[in-house]
């Protein structure tokens, strides 16, 4: 069995695995309520939020399309934060649903700069909302959100928050940080297959979303919301991942938010420390590098594609590759999740055997 | 274990279930694109088309919203053939985006009349596409869409048909037919858990989709043709449903489309007897009722949502209730996917006990 070292999917503990065998049931049936009702309470703990949080079946994307069409207008300005190719993405949704965007894009690799930030926002006061990633997945870089957030609430502007790859993995303390709309997906660090997007909403977010006449149907808010009163979902759920994501919110209740972000915190170090023994540069500003995933440039005449290759059919260990225009240029490693430090030595000790062969020094 | 007799989610194999267990892969790698070219391959089979058939991950009402907003514009004049409460949804969906819809909506328990739409087709030449459900899962009719479906190409309208109920349990020739966008649910006739709608694009509908000004992202079908060059999906997919559809679709290639078409109209006969033998009369026009679920009236002093509770709790038997108006007034046997004569006769002899305990005859 391959070892799955990309950024998403995620490898699954085999205890969730075996949660999706059970049968299906009635999706507007008492015992469904009772396991959408407790899964809503759990993710509330590790969104750290009173919020509302909702479970939408789609992938990440989705629920980034969720956010802005149930909290935008056509026209309404926006300042979208970019590190990468998800927070293009993000904008590219915003526009799609004739949202007016304003582009702030940083060099791939680096954090958002605050103090620009703070430029942008007082350059165009008509801004509305402020899109931003927490974790680019693409470069794997973590923005300080809580700086960014800081300075949005004192615009008073809505913060809409990519927390795909972060999210359980990285802290984000909803409430606190007072991030409005913030969106993860199950098969990031929550240990769960790809299928669900889960979502919080603001007291904010709310109030927008009573004034906001982008279209949207499938992923209304408000019919979540109404069916959740009812343990319910209003479109009938990806069930195996929503029995899924049941169990591995017990095993993250038992491990505890803060002992599951120190691991990350641990693990994250260990990589970049491993790589850069390798002698490999790594690609992120190692200041706002990601504990979720790491991103290894190229050197010398490191074949990055002929790695990837050795590294899966001779280690049996899936790498990511770069996106985009980083295509060939750096490859990631995937540690967020069901991921231990074992795991992460056995990629280290792989690419020590492989990098040679990929023509790195040796 | 509680028998789900509900029109959907649908039991499914205990093969499928366990096909769900499979580690995640890589979804940009090459064991999952011979998966998804392979499954695909298996539903144009299903699908009786060689239209190109797309796999998205969201529920068989996002794949309604996909229908529309990938064919119409805002302002585009729409006719809305409905029977029921899915057949206003789609109108409703066509609506939220902008479409200009002329209900024409039929008494719930009939199928649509072929000459009323032939009617609404001549009073207004302005309209573009109609929408028309195959099965109503809410009624348990089957409208004759090889009627509709010819009528509406002789005025030369483009038709999006909700078959999510329908399809692999009724028959429904998509390219015969002349069905533009045909919508199904993995959860229905595909013995498969919920989380994706599969969606067939005819050659016209491509056309309209040149054309069409909804704004759309996450459903967009010219991102789904691009990847699915690649054998990947533009998102990350519910890859558990996946597995489950690819070993699905081999028990169905088994047992072959026209002897689970021809089980299915064995059952829904049977059910149909079954039912007026204990003396319940049917909810649906006998000559549309369908194959795939069977809605059945009161009568007496039946008391339905009695009846519906005393087959849960003394019989491990989940019947599905009446939805919105119908609520208390009918209750719905789901015979689709997975299903077989044993089974149903197992809801009948309960049925036979539960009844006059529910207030019925005895």
């Amino acid at each position: 069995m391959a070892q799955l070292r990309i950024p998403g999917p995620t490898p699954c503990p085999d205890e969730v695995l075996q949660a999706m065998t059970k049968q299906m049931i009635n999706h507007r049936g008492p015992e469904f309520a009772q396991i959408v009702q407790g899964i809503t309470d759990q993710l509330k703990t590790f969104f750290q939020t009173e919020n509302d949080v909702f479970i939408l079946t789609g992938s990440g994307t989705g629920g980034l399309e969720a956010a802005v069409v149930n909290t935008l207008s056509p026209d309404d300005k926006v300042l979208s934060i970019s590190i990468g190719v998800f927070g293009d993405r993000f904008a590219t949704i915003a526009r799609t649903f004739g949202a007016e965007v304003t582009p702030l894009n940083f060099e791939w690799g680096k954090a958002a700069d605050v103090d620009e930030i703070r430029r942008a926002l007082e350059a165009d006061t008509a801004i509305k909302a402020v899109l931003v990633t927490h974790n680019e997945t693409s470069t794997g870089v973590t923005n300080d959100l809580e700086a960014i957030s800081a300075l949005i609430k004192e615009f008073d502007k809505l913060i809409l928050v990519d927390a795909v790859s972060s999210l359980s993995a990285i802290d984000l303390p909803v409430d606190k940080w007072g991030c409005d709309v913030v969106v993860t997906g199950s098969q990031k660090g929550w240990m769960v297959p790809p299928g669900l997007a889960m979502i919080s909403i603001s007291e904010a977010a709310w109030q927008a979303h009573a004034q906001a006449k982008m279209p949207r149907f499938y992923w209304d808010f408000s019919k979540a919301k109404i069916y959740l009163e009812k343990g319910q979902t209003p479109w009938t759920p990806g069930m195996p991942m929503v029995f899924a994501l049941a169990k591995a919110l017990d095993m993250m209740a038992k491990e505890g938010l803060f002992n599951i972000l120190a691991r990350h915190i641990k693990i994250g170090q260990m990589t970049r420390d491993g790589v850069k023994t390798l002698g490999l540069p790594l690609f992120a500003d190692e200041k706002y590098a990601s504990n979720s995933v790491t991103s290894v440039a190229g050197a010398g005449s490191l074949n990055i594609k002929k790695l990837i290759t050795i590294m899966r059919e001779e280690h049996g260990i899936v790498l990511g590759g770069g996106q985009l225009t980083l295509g060939g240029k750096i490859f990631r490693i995937g540690h967020m999740g069901f991921v231990s430090e074992a795991d992460i030595q056995g990629v280290l000790d792989a690419l020590k055997i492989a990098l040679p062969k990929a023509g790195f020094g040796g």
